[in-house]
């Protein structure tokens, strides 16, 4: 707990003072007023968090942690878990929706396995550090996957601050390799379920009301996918004021991970990208521990997953992207980042008004 | 008349045979179904555009059109025209919105004036064709600016004919460049006037409701404003059924040359990626000559400027965008043009269940 309470402490507002300068810089370019919109905010923003006047975002990192979820053994998933790890070795041969997107937009995707049940056999070759710089893989298996929360906890107290270190450890590790901009992504079959009861724990909101189809459960599915989440939260007694035990209790080990992933982003002064549902709910564990991570925080989409919006809505962010998108593994992040960079370069790429030569407003 | 009849017989529907086997290879890929939502559904009507199985945006074009407008008399906007010649120095030097984010996705933009009001002094270094191939200059301008249709028709049919083969012109020549796909863009002090005018006649919405602050015009401004174009329908009487009676009555020079750009990319089997509300207007005018345009047209964004939704929802067309953009030039296409190509690539570059060795769905 120590690490976290140092990652915590290291946290403070948004540099206000070069907000506004940079707001004085937008208004000055050749431009009506404000008239690129969300590109500009997000351009204040990134100084605001960076605390520079010429932000760069030359390396973008997207967090996919991978592990498993001991519900899946109530047949909430359309998949078999085996998928998580079969899809781990997909990321790391390059093949995944991430990686195509990732690399679209220039970012590095580094792949971590934080309890993927199953003995990866992943090639040396491709263990951090390695020659492909563009898909990195870390091992911080702390177990075979959570325990069933239909019949228990997720996981103990003690593993649940383990999760969150190990998010925070590999952060750091990846910012002194480079990084200015993160962004968060995850695999694991049976994680939605996960994701809506933590949800439904914060937000108070209805089960039935934050619970999809995930990777395309049925009708039939559904309900005892609902029926699995009310379970959990009626048997484990999540405290909604202690987000600790709401992820011990319901959560899973790359929801941990990745709210460590956040907390560490906002201690570096590092915007960080939020993908879709099951990363919002790592939003809202970390928002849950301290609520100024949201100054740092920037949503890239809205899921297709129903309880998106609500999280969303809860803690106050305006997604960038609307595109149907429920795959996660960041995909959804690394688009965000793509608009994100556009902003910073229309603030500090554009001519002014003086400098080329064009007039001011003159009526009003 | 006879060169835009031979653009228009030369457009045709869609390839639905390969927009099936796109879809086909879609849902194989290593994804739950239809989880890359609006990226997927690009990459098939990309396909169904081109008709080609692997379609790729190597060559990608922006085309910004300048032109002034007459009705800028009636003080119809808050900066003055000369800005429209001002802007286009602003284009070819580089240092304006359009060319950070044409730069960005890897664009390369085509000014065109085809009807500033004033002598443009281009080098002609920086004249078509140049050492720089990524801002280009075509001048093709056909009059100093339109009449002010407050007054009587904005320009004679004649000419809206002829700004429409503009359009058809500058796009043939570019498309024999290298051109995969195109994003419309334009410049033209009080052409938010116009465009109003013309989504008043085609969707027959009400003036107030589809007029907006432009680059930003106060209340008694935009009171104004609305007169103008109220004026401008009242003595001119644009026929909703000729396209072209409209654009020669309330249009503007580089909206008839976008509509020609419309027209000619559908005829040539390239998706044409609308930006905001003035090329929304542009695109009621190709629609109004050739519906089937619809099918090749993306649109990029959803305007702060309120009439644009009353287009995009006339011709049918869902915004990919909503980042309350206003600025025109083409800004928005440019961002849409990346997430079309991220849809591009996420069909052409994934792994499939079977070459990744990912198990399929179990459950139901």
């Amino acid at each position: 707990m120590d690490k976290i309470n140092k990652v915590v402490n290291g946290i403070t507002g948004l540099d206000h003072r070069l907000m506004d300068k940079a707001q004085e810089r937008l208004d000055n370019l050749t431009k009506p007023l404000g008239s690129l919109g969300r590109l500009e905010e997000l351009a204040k923003q990134v100084v605001g968090i960076t605390a520079e006047e010429n932000p760069t975002l030359k390396n973008k990192v997207i967090f996919t942690l991978a592990a498993d979820h001991g519900a899946t053994e109530e047949g909430i998933s359309a998949f078999p878990k085996e998928v998580t790890a079969q899809m781990v070795y997909n990321f790391l041969g390059g093949g995944a929706g991430i990686n195509v997107l990732a690399k679209h937009v220039g970012a590095r995707v580094v792949v971590v396995d934080i309890g993927v049940a199953g003995n990866l056999k992943i090639p040396s070759t491709i263990h951090y550090p390695s020659s492909n710089k563009n898909n990195l893989f870390w091992d911080k298996k702390m177990a075979m996957g959570t325990n069933n929360f239909a019949k228990g906890p997720a996981m103990s107290r003690d593993q649940a601050v383990r999760s969150i270190e190990v998010g925070i450890e590999v952060f750091e590790e990846e910012a002194a390799n480079g990084l200015d901009i993160a962004g968060t992504g995850e695999m694991g079959i049976g994680n939605t379920t996960a994701a809506s009861a933590i949800t439904a724990v914060f937000t108070k909101a209805l089960v039935e009301d934050i619970t999809g189809r995930g990777t395309g459960i049925n009708e039939q599915g559904l309900k005892n996918k609902i029926r699995v989440i009310k379970d959990a939260i009626r048997i484990n007694k999540p405290d909604s004021k202690d987000a600790i035990d709401v992820l011990a209790k319901v959560g899973g080990f790359e929801i941990g991970g990745l709210a460590g992933i956040i907390l560490a982003a906002a201690s570096r002064r590092k915007p960080v990208v939020i993908d879709g549902f099951i990363s919002g709910a790592a939003a809202l564990i970390a928002y849950g521990i301290e609520p100024k991570t949201k100054e740092y925080m920037i949503a890239s989409h809205s899921s297709a997953e129903k309880g998106h919006k609500v999280i969303l809505d809860y803690i106050g962010l305006k997604p960038l992207l609307d595109l149907d998108l429920r795959l996660g593994e960041g995909t959804g992040a690394a688009l965000g980042i793509n608009i994100i960079e556009a902003g910073i370069k229309v603030m500090t790429e554009m001519a002014t008004f003086k400098s080329a030569g064009v007039s001011i407003k003159e009526n009003k």
